[in-house]
């Protein structure tokens, strides 16, 4: 799946059904091609909306191409039902060129629900992986790898409930190979959600999972954290079934808009820094970096054998153009290679079974 | 249970084992012996400590009784070795003098499982409730009530794990009453917590709490809630199994002091106000607010039919003080009465079984 250096990455891009409409896919994938490392960008929709939008853009048509799709799936539409209704949408048309081998990697602007069924229908799950898994970064407080990275790992915030410990462990598994190869941290750490930090606290999945994962060289484990850690980031990787995480994503972007009207006061900040009130204006730029966290990128779909990525809803331009930069990334740097290896390390303990 | 107007309500309050020493106990009890609406307070703790401690404060001793335990659980001790090896502890004094009449509530500046454990011990379960819960506030963008109460109410935060749809729908009376009583709000909004605000979304057991809630006249069910409500606070009565709960309080803690530094800065409020920038100096002022929020008052333990209160660990004189007179209303107006009502209001609904 990994191309050698001689041929650029190739992405599909299902730029139909975001909240935004398709303008600033185009306008994110038009700027990739004036780069310095381009991607080969195969731009997935209705084919007179995309040129319209592309008219309006400066691009390197070698780098750009786009695929026409009829159809495509609202945000609204039940996943089962609306791939069902729709053979012609642009998801499938964008999941297919990746399963047949035109491009490498699938990133979509659409429904959520959709995206993940229309990649779980067409590509492998990896050895040992049980269950994909969706992951999200999040704004923390303390900073992540050798570049510094603001955000911290969270998986699943999918549709997992009741994941087993196997699921857990492949969770651990996934993520670390994610933000190893993302931002750059050759030793993630990693921990499990649960509520207490000793190994005995948790669910029968959690206490089994921590002690699998206590176990395995392929992950750097750091036991279990408690939600105090998720917004400190003492860990780059945080473990948990979908239910939870779920809650808690939603949860860190209802205080994200507690502190909106306070953090969008450009005036004030400047005014603030002038005054001498330095702390204080820095620390209302990081709060507003922290409510802008939607727009860095996109969530990766982990344990299937290509590279997918959901780019949020209400992506802008430079989120689209960095969900395709990621995109790229975690193919050049073979994520799926990465995965497998981390499951069946050389000496190391073995999934266990459902508790 | 609930005394008649001629009585005034008498707390038992166990000074021992908290964070910060007795001295805060002892001043808050101290305060109130000297307010307009004064409660009778039974101070439980080391005599020698107390006294000495009552010797640096004003207070009205016809208010005030001290009663001497000889020992005390330490924080980090496991509750039920700990119970089981010191029988003179406060915890198991003051809640004694609860089982025997001398106090008509419980309040524990100690070890949370061990103030759980010795109610649970003592008092008895309400009719149709088969697991007892901690409840938390907690502060949200929202007002609730008639006096605009900046606190939600979240239920529980204790150690209910696998809650069934029963234990839940229980949790939902009984947190509509504590919060009616407490918050002066008539009819207050309670929801459970899901990934979704279908009826449908969640765990069976949330399925199974929706459906019998969505029929019952004594709880002014809102439905499901996700992650974003809590901190927004879009209902008044937030309901959960344990383990999440404990999460996302945990979580809400770690936010606050992401923040605390910045809305510390008193100086710097004070200097915004002056020059005009009214808006960022209120925004300041309520996310300083949100940090303080542990210090009003404490988590009750709700389902038995005493009032049991748990101040928190980290608690000031004030803090004690309000966690004291919290359950001399929840006495006055009857709370166990009020969740006794709750479970079997005519014509309403059955608890369901366990799904």
């Amino acid at each position: 799946m990994s191309p050698g250096l001689e041929r650029p990455v190739r992405v599909a891009l299902d730029a139909m059904g975001g909240d935004e409409g398709l303008a600033a896919a185009v306008e994110g994938a038009a700027r990739l091609t004036t780069e310095d490392r381009p991607v080969q960008v195969l731009l997935v929709g209705d084919e007179p909306q995309l040129s319209a939008a592309l008219a309006q853009q400066r691009y390197d048509p070698a780098w750009l191409q786009l695929v026409h799709a009829h159809d495509w799936v609202r945000q609204d539409e039940k996943p089962h039902e609306a791939l069902e209704r729709r053979p012609q949408a642009s998801i499938h048309v964008a999941a297919d060129l990746v399963k047949q081998g035109h491009a490498d990697a699938l990133v979509s602007a659409g429904n959520t629900g959709c995206t993940v069924l229309a990649a779980s229908q067409r590509f492998e799950r990896l050895p040992g992986i049980r269950r994909a898994a969706l992951a999200s970064v999040y704004p923390t407080e303390q900073r992540h790898g050798e570049r510094g990275d603001p955000f911290a790992l969270m998986l699943d915030v999918g549709a997992t409930l009741n994941a087993s410990a196997e699921d857990l462990v492949g969770f651990a598994v996934m993520g670390s190979a994610y933000a190893r190869i993302i931002s750059d941290n050759p030793a993630p750490r990693v921990a499990l959600l649960s509520n207490g930090t000793e190994p005995t606290k948790g669910t029968p999945a959690i206490i089994a999972a921590h002690q699998v994962l206590a176990g395995m060289r392929s992950v750097n484990f750091a036991g279990n954290v408690e939600g105090l850690d998720i917004p400190r980031g003492s860990v780059d990787v945080i473990v948990t079934e979908g239910f939870l995480g779920n809650v808690v994503l939603k949860m860190l972007e209802g205080v994200s808009e507690v502190v909106v009207d306070l953090a969008r006061d450009a005036y004030a900040r400047k005014f603030l820094y002038r005054m001498g009130l330095t702390m204080l204006s820095q620390g209302i730029r990081q709060l507003r970096t922290m409510t802008d966290w939607k727009q860095y990128g996109g969530a990766p779909l982990l344990g299937l054998d290509h590279v997918v990525i959901k780019a949020h809803g209400r992506s802008n331009a430079r989120a689209f153009r960095n969900a395709v930069k990621v995109a790229a990334k975690a193919v050049d740097r073979d994520l799926a290679g990465q995965i497998r290896a981390g499951m069946s390390p050389p000496g190391a303990g073995q999934p266990p079974s459902s508790p």
